[in-house]
């Protein structure tokens, strides 16, 4: 059927209304839809479904939201958004190299998205980075469809492996300074001391770090009760393999929640507010809009809700 | 981010179950949602967005929905959907062809989704039908992404005009034996007496039909409170006009009501369910689905609460 | 924390557009949604839980919802509304009632919400109503909370009696003219055969009918798509018990569907309307909105996609 | 209608499943919906309404919800949840007052939900606390119903006013150690630049401080995006009216976003992490669950995007 507004000329000043209220936002008709929990929900709106893939583990969505731009969906959990990913990939990325004297090899663990590829490649000292992902559909996905990323998958510096994380750093026999884990934490039913186990830390990981070199990983939500999760288990985890750790959050609007993330290293890691932005200064190339000194100290010190578990 | 799942050989099982649980649908993540009244919300799941358009009126959406299939949404508002189409289109097009002793010239007004000509086309003895849309965005949005539809707009008895179906109907000198009223009534702010008055149909639709000719206009909901916002309005329009007016309605699934139609003509509309049913099968090409003889006699028949109204 | 306006004492205007606005309606913070199906969901706004309570079986609620006045949820399943009941009711009670000569006994299955013997009670023929229902928390919920029955409850020809409706059928050696099904079928994972089986209306049911006895039962969804659900089997049950059966259905739109009906006897079903008009004259007091003798014969004709199957 | 569960004695383990399925938190029929923006929405389930209430000014609502159990909603805002409701409060009070070298009479604009008060008066040199809230229906309420809150409303030391902020503030000739500011920000079309002027700080709060007082106000949103809203403006603001302002931030689950505070005063706000830690053992009763030195130091230093605007 086709709008009645056709039958008659002379009204065009409706029409306009009809559209422009539309437009102004009054319509919402398509709705993403999460449950952060069972009975707690987080409803964005948006325009439309820019791309949508299947791999052998996962489903991908490309979102166009109207809150967050651009939102990467792995069945059906919002992974990252175009408006405020540059939160948690400066998080994850620059502390452990800013932290490590002199960087030159990097190990990603997981990272598909290509946005802690980008971040790392801004350092100036960086000579290679290998990636290592499972899913080769959800990298190819990436590839193609986030332009914000296109760059660095073309880097030459940029080794993509597909393989199993733990298969992969147990068959090589390089090193490196820092190793990155970028792995989702968030499928049901999914214990955390199965995943982030000491023995993973201990026996693959850690032999695969250079003298000084350093490790660390996003640890799942970190708010003040949702890091009990996995937060907390990650910090406890890490504490049994190395010296020195240190866990810091990030609020991240999108995911409606603070985040958590773990650095861990044999060699200290007190490096000062000033220092770390003299660092910043010094090896990266463009601005960070997050971290700079002041903002890594800040998000070192838990609140006491969260230090305390 | 990538999937921790990657970092681990040997937990295919929870893969599968991981995959499985959102390929069973617990997850639903994005809902088309539509308000059906301020207080009333209609939300349909959905896998995605298969087009998009605009006009200089209108945003025209084509959404793949989980209950209903395909999805026509203009502005907000669901226009129709595959699985439940026939029982609007059928009930639009076949009552007042089947009452007509032998139609052969029809004038759609509006009709822009194809769906009209489509039915009236499957009636033998039809030569010519005018379809009189506004929008040629739309018109052409649905041309290209309605495949049921596709057949009926290359049917060299389909002349398509591009016009305001007043001004159309005001110029033309040809005569219809059916005149079929196919606009939406659904733009808010657009009171239902300035767009289906007295003097539209007496002035501007009347004049064209031939002897003998019926009018049938769609008619908005017609459920137990829904029917007066227009039904009984457009209805009581008829009645000043034409000496025989049928109203009739159809639950329809895909709007969560029932909706309603009104037939006219000066002659008489009596054709018993046996003749109907006679008619269908001597005139109309394949099988009805929703409309027979004893369904429209039914359908005719309005219930006490709609009746007094 | 308290709203800053108690900071300015000028700014009354504003204080009431804030208000009014609120009131005007476009914050809309409490929703009822239910999910009709699982990719399909109707939800009403709400002002206010009005009463809840739970039993041995189930947790019910009265809501004061903005569309449809107070609504009866049972197990997070609307089960009635304040301002639609009656077509439901109407359309359970009197067609039963009509067709018979002179019904004066009646046993209501289930029926906890009164609604049903009130409508009995309209008739002004009726000696007994007996009326069974397992849960006696519902029974008291409805009696203290819906006003509209309060007085059908306290009517000295009621006769409550908290059973299984089957063992309760099984011991009485009493006869009936009328028996009415009021049960609902919403339970999820509760296959029809095993609830409205050919026995339990052979065995159970048929043998308490008086001569010339009228059993009807609701019979869920018999939308075009919905009535394969419930619909089409309670009939072809009924059928294979019965020599007369006369299944109907009505549109009722809080539950955003067709509602079906079946009635059945071994006497035959066949009132005209203007006799059903002149025995709603006759037998009962005070006027029906919803069903008179055309709305019922239109009701018990089919569309052809259900009658079909 | 009942539940056909009625009809038959031997499915008991069907109505224990269908049950405890719903009881297990498959199907959540109410849901709190709250817009954060335009196109984000932040949605609750929960059990029921426990109070409602309505005063010339606002409409007030105390829901029990299921992830952050009683909920108090003005105006379809929520204000603050009994899960969450310390972080927001600890952060409001305690820094303030730990700054102050002796803090005994404090004012609190606003603070009518009674935890502001219920905080101060866990500082054992507390004399004074009057509260002044505009609204004695939400007084009422929240006095009546916030069980949490009952003794400080009943505590000698408050002395509740009734009456506009502005008002009491200038007609009263007392000063106070501590002002604190727990006015709602969130009435939509009321610009900060309004309420929060530079002249009412100047010339109604900073002339009833003490020699060495502070004035402390919650500040609105301070997330990466949301702080340009109100939070940088109410900064910029204080820091025309006072030599030291110290805006501090913290995540609020139940807000979904990160809150802020803005701490001024013409004497230095420098205690460190320590004293801070002494001041409180020595001056608080009970323990803080969020709020400790080290929490403030970290809530005091704000990540890059938000110091930078």
């Amino acid at each position: 059927m086709d709008d009645i507004s056709g039958s008659g000329g002379n009204d065009n000043g409706v029409h306009v209304n009809g559209h422009s209220a539309c437009e102004g936002g009054r319509r919402k008709s398509c709705w993403y839809e999460e449950a952060i929990e069972n009975d707690l929900r987080w409803c964005f709106a948006f325009n439309s479904i820019l791309h949508t893939g299947a791999s052998q583990y996962h489903n991908i969505e490309l979102l166009d939201t109207k809150p967050y731009g651009k939102a990467l969906v792995i069945d059906g959990k919002l992974q990252s958004t175009e408006r405020d990913e540059f939160i948690y990939h400066e998080s994850l990325v620059h502390p452990a190299l800013l932290h490590h004297p002199n960087p030159k090899s990097i190990f990603i663990m997981g990272g598909g998205e290509g946005s802690t590829a980008r971040e790392i490649l801004r350092h100036k000292n960086i000579d290679k980075v290998v990636m290592c992902a499972i899913d080769e559909e959800v990298e190819d996905f990436c590839k193609s469809n986030l332009a914000v990323n296109k760059e660095a998958f073309c880097d030459s510096r940029i080794h993509l492996v597909i393989n199993d994380t733990r298969a992969e750093l147990e068959k090589r026999g390089d090193y490196f300074d820092v190793i990155i884990g970028d792995l989702a934490d968030s499928i049901e039913g999914r214990p955390c001391y199965q995943l982030y186990t000491k023995s993973f830390y201990e026996s693959t990981v850690k032999p695969r770090l250079s003298e000084g070199g350093i490790c660390v990983t996003q640890a799942g939500p970190a708010g003040v009760f949702s890091h009990t999760e996995v937060f907390s288990c990650i910090y406890n985890t890490l504490r049994q393999v190395f010296k020195y750790v240190v866990p810091y959050a990030a609020h991240i609007p999108s995911k409606a929640d603070t985040w958590g993330w773990v650095m861990a290293s044999d060699s200290p890691l007190t490096v000062g507010a000033e220092e770390l932005d003299a660092r910043i200064e010094r090896r990266i190339n463009g601005e960070n809009r997050y971290l700079d000194g002041k903002t890594f100290v800040s998000a070192s010190i838990l609140n006491k809700a969260v230090r305390k578990t």
